[in-house]
Formats: C-alpha cells, structure tokens, sequence
C-alpha cells in the first residue's frame, strides 16, 4: 500500500473515534466517503458510479452475480479451465442448489496459439446462461479477448451473460467497461490496486440491474419508510452491498487509486507494465534450467514459468527461497509454475535482483 | 474503540507492509491471526472455536443462515415486529425466491408485562421453518427470555430452528450458547464489544452445520487438492467464511475483547451495564416531560425514552442537540423514540450529563 493510502486509513479511524462511531455527523461523512471511493473506482473502469457495488472482495462480487441469476433446472454455466477455486466452488454449489450444468472450456492450451473466443464458442450451448472467466487468468496471465467473448456469448443467446473475475485484471489493464458490454466484472482492491485488503468491488452492466436480484441483502440495500420498513431497492449498485463495513478502507482505496492516477492514465501505466514483464520475460527467457509459459512476451504483469528439473516440488521450494531473500513471488499448481509480478512501480534493479537470486538458486 | 485495539489495527497493517501482503509467512500469520480472533469470540459465547464463522457484519451472519435453509414452497418464516430492516429485507428476499409465508408476531408490546415466549407460541404454524428475533430488541432494549423461546420452537416441530439476531446483545450480556440450544446466533463485533466497524461473526450449532450449506462462497470455506480444486468443505465455521478480508481489522477485535476481560467477566460487566442503566432510568423518569418506554429499569444498556410533546420530530431533535454537545443518542421510528446507551465503562458523571443536556434542551 502507498503511505498515502495508510494514512488516509489511520486518519479516518482518528475521525472516526473523534465524532464517535454511530451519529448524524460520522454518518454524513461515512456517505460522502462512500459515494466518493464507488466514484473513484467507476472513473478507473470508465462507467457510471451508478453502476458500482462495493463489496468485501473480488469473491464477493462473484457470488453477488452468481446468486442473482433466476437459475432453472437444465440451464448451463461454462467456466474456463483456469479459473481460481473460488469460482469453481461458486458454481459446483449453484450446480447442486438449481440442478445447472457446469462445464469446462480449455482455454490454458491457447497462452501461445489458438482462439480462447472461439473455444468459448464451441462450448456453448443453447441453454448456457452464464459464462465465467478471468480478464487475466491468474495463473499464466494471459488477457482474454474479452470484446470477442464477449460477442460471441451474445451471439449465442439473448440470455447468455457473462461475469469476469477481474481479480488480476482492475489495476492492471487499462478498462472502458462501457465498451466491453460485459454483464458482470468483479474486482478486489487489493491486488493490482494496492489497496487494503477488505474492499473490492462489481460493476453490474446498468441494462441488466433490474432483473439481477440482491441475495444477501441488508440495510445499505434497501430504502425504507418511515416506520423503518424496507419499501424499495436502491436504485443503484448499492442494492448489491449489505451492512457495516470498515469505512476506513474505502478511504485507503480511494487513495491508493489516486496515487496510481496522478503517475499516469491507466494507459500509460499498463505499458509501463508490459516494459517491465517483458524486462523479466527476456532476462529469465535467458536463463538455463527456466522455461517461461509464454513464448513471446507477455500482455500482462504476471509472468509465469517453470523449472526444467526432475526435482520435486522444485516451484515450492525456489518461492520459499525467493521470499527468504525478501522476494515475494508464488508458485502455482496448474500448470505448475512459479508466478512473479511486476507492477508499474516494479525497478529494473529488482526485477535484475530475482533473476540474481533464481540464478543462485539454481546452482545450489 | 480502546486504545489497544487501535494500536492493534496498526501494528498488524505494519507488520503486513513489513512482511508484503502476499507470501508464507504473511499467510501463516494470518492464520494464526483468524484462528486466535475465533478463538477470543468463543471464548466470550462459551461455545467450541469450530462453531464460529468470522464475517463482515452481523446482516451477513444472518444471511448465512438464512440462505443456507433448503426453503420449500409453503415454509412459515416468522419473526418478530422489533426487528431491523436488514432482516425484514432479507425475509422479505427469501418470501420472493422460495414462496415463503412471512409472518410477524408482536413482542413490542411485551415490553412490561405479558410474555413473548408465549406470543411467540401463539404464532408458530406447523411449517415454521426459522424464527428470527433478536436477542436484544433494538428498538426498545427489552431481553427476550431465549432459552424458553427455543423451547417453544423445539416442542412446535423438529424443524423449527431458531435464528437470533445478536447484534445488541453479545458483549453486553453474559452468554452461553452452549446451553442457549439456539440454532444460529450472528453478531457483530463493532458494537458491545468495542471493535472496528467491518468484523463480526455467526455461531451455528454444531448438530445442524452439516445440513446448512454454504450459499456465498470462496477459497477460505473449501479444502483444495493438489490440482486447486475444491474438494470440500472446511469441517468447521470457515465453511461459511468468503475470501481476503481486512485482517488487522480482526486483531483490533481480538484486543478489544482482551480489554473487557481484562476488566472483568461477562457476568460482572453485565452487571456494571444494568447499574448504569437503573441510573439513567430513575433520572429520566424524575423529569417532567419524558417517559420512559420501561416502566420497570432495564435489563440491557439500552434505554429508551418518549418525549412528552406535540411537537413533530421531538425525538430527532433532541438527538441532533445532543450530538451537538458531544452526547450520542439516536431516535427510533417505530416505536417513535429515543435511545441512549450505557456501557459498563460509562460514568455516572456521563449520565449526568445527558440528563442536564435533556433538560436544557426542554426548557428551550
């Protein structure tokens, strides 16, 4: 996180043990700050605020989508092959509850040739109601072309929707969801963003809001009388967003954004990214027992590649080594491999400073 | 919140910055962190670590239960007419997706004479399948009699189950679930019990966790095999718990109980609160123009109060005056009323004060 960000947190916990936690005055400040971190995320995605739910997580936001849909028995959710278990988990339960069929597209085959959109294709169906995927699969990194996905999902079905976990993608990328035309993207703001943990986002395409029904639902949800009874959904993306959450994290994210903006438009960070990944892309293609899961350089930040070794568990072992030398990289298990980052920030001396350490690594 | 608590917040969010918000050492502390946090809790409901699930706020614990019920076509939901909008939203929520009755049944008036078990019992149909009430009426701070209530429940039908809404009631009363038989118990931890805003939690009993099946769901709730699919769910309460939370959020509760224990059992502080309240109760009814919705003092900090006037919006006057000279209140639309609150840790002095504000703001 930005010091920016920590400081924003701190202070707005000292504001709030200042005007106590419950009352008029912390209630109207709690609003606006609201209001303006869902603005502060909707101009990073290019749409209306309108269209924002602030959540708990990237997960969250899933489920929100997940949940909402009227299932019936027979209809068809396609999911990629490279999807985090959380997604998986999400629709095994939905298969059980609404008697859905979940099947599985391989999109992990097309990070160096082939069509993830016409593989998408090929897998749906009459009846598929939803399809789930990452923007940037999290595991080897590569971008989906979404507008293509996209299009094909609506060629197949009016009622064919679509839900991005934007979970590596928000922060990353440079995004217009107004032009995507996605129903559904769920991001957290902790990734990418280097927001605090604990609050991510969904942005529900405005055209389908009506019939997306809240499934938890609580009082920021709903309007109510003046009895206090729940008389109406709120029109907006609050409908989506529950009960009391920590109010100061949306202030560290609403920085943490800021301080991302005021270095450079979205674009110009995103390719500030890929000079970087390609950076590392380049230096460990040099390496000799390393084989990176791209065969050109990547479009994204995360660069993923293996250990050409018959040691077992060598991806496991080479992170915890890189994480002794203060060097946070993660090992995946499909495909088996180790995953690095690098972020607009990331210094051409600490990405010479992994290879460094990969290189000792290697020879021990 | 305490002063530990607060440091608590801080030093946790350092030592995540210190260690990066990703690795293994980070994720082992967290969770021994999650662990240690569900253990404080249990301690206070005098309930097994296993039957806590940690969530965002008491709403969510709630729309964990009710969620995870397989509803049929023509269950009965009752509730209670004292309960809050985020509960009324979700039966109203549940009424819709599954075709079930809602009913409410009357405890407000119960507030000085009659016996709620009883109403409770009146209002109970052979398909009930979940009653919702709270523990603590927030409106009025009367103590529902539980153990009697779920009594009631379990001579209507083995599958009425018992859904309190714990909010006003865990840290300020003394509480043994173990005993209580209650089926779910969802809190929050920013309430009684001095925490930061965005923590709270839900016991589910033990018996019944196999037949309530996660609905939001995520990598903290499943077991993955080597492959990162989910295999299962976890044993115990995370089954119910999401994805990445703000984690320091968690230490500040942690403390923030260790403080109150620190002061004295459950028991002692609840007593300390009912002297507080007496207190207050006695000074508002030797003033003129108030009444006090009790006519006997509380058994809870909450302390409820009409003003006796024809002057529209009394009671959202006082308490904007009262804000104004640094006392928080709040007014209650139904029944139309104010609301202040004693903790155990509040001063007569305090008391004091509130009653000289009450007057002064009369005499104008």
């Amino acid at each position: 996180m930005p010091q920016m960000a920590i400081q924003g947190i701190i202070q707005a916990q000292t504001n709030i043990q200042h005007l106590g936690p419950f009352g008029k005055q912390v209630n109207e400040w709690i609003q606006q700050e609201v209001a303006a971190t869902a603005a502060t995320i909707a101009s990073e995605l290019n749409v209306p605020r309108e269209t924002i739910t602030l959540t708990e997580n990237v997960t969250s936001g899933c489920n929100i989508a997940m949940w909402g849909i009227d299932w019936r028995s027979g209809d068809h959710l396609l999911l990629s092959d490279c999807e985090h278990p959380s997604i998986i988990a999400m629709a095994q339960e939905i298969a059980r509850r609404f008697d859905v069929e979940v099947s599985i597209c391989p999109l992990m085959l097309t990070l160096n040739e082939g069509d993830p959109a016409e593989v998408v294709a090929q897998h749906l169906r009459p009846h598929t109601r939803l399809v789930a995927l990452s923007h940037v699969l999290w595991n080897t990194g590569q971008v989906l072309p979404l507008a293509r996905i996209t299009e094909v999902c609506r060629n197949n079905s009016q009622k064919t929707q679509i839900l991005v976990d934007a979970a590596q993608s928000v922060g990353m990328l440079p995004l217009n969801l107004s032009e995507l035309e996605v129903d559904f993207y769920a991001f957290t703001g902790h990734k990418w963003l280097c927001g605090p943990g604990g609050v991510g986002g969904l942005y529900v395409k405005q055209e389908i809001r009506d019939n997306l029904r809240p499934t938890f639902i609580g009082w920021r949800g709903v309007i109510t009388d003046d009895q206090c009874q729940p008389v109406e959904l709120q029109p907006d993306g609050r409908r989506y967003e529950i009960a009391t959450s920590n109010y100061p994290l949306y202030v560290g994210l609403k920085e943490a954004i800021q301080v991302h903006q005021q270095w450079g438009t979205a674009r110009e960070r995103y390719e500030q990214i890929c000079r970087n990944s390609e950076y590392l892309w380049h230096k460990l293609t040099e390496l000799d027992h390393v084989e990176c899961l791209r065969s050109s350089p990547p479009e994204s930040g995360l660069v993923s590649f293996k250990l050409d070794t018959s040691e077992p568990q060598a991806s496991k072992k080479l992170v915890i080594y890189l994480e002794s030398q203060g060097l946070l990289t993660r090992s995946i298990l499909a495909p088996d491999c180790v995953r690095a980052c690098v972020h607009y920030f990331t210094l051409e001396s600490e990405i010479d400073q992994l290879i460094a350490q990969i290189q000792k690594f290697e020879r021990n």
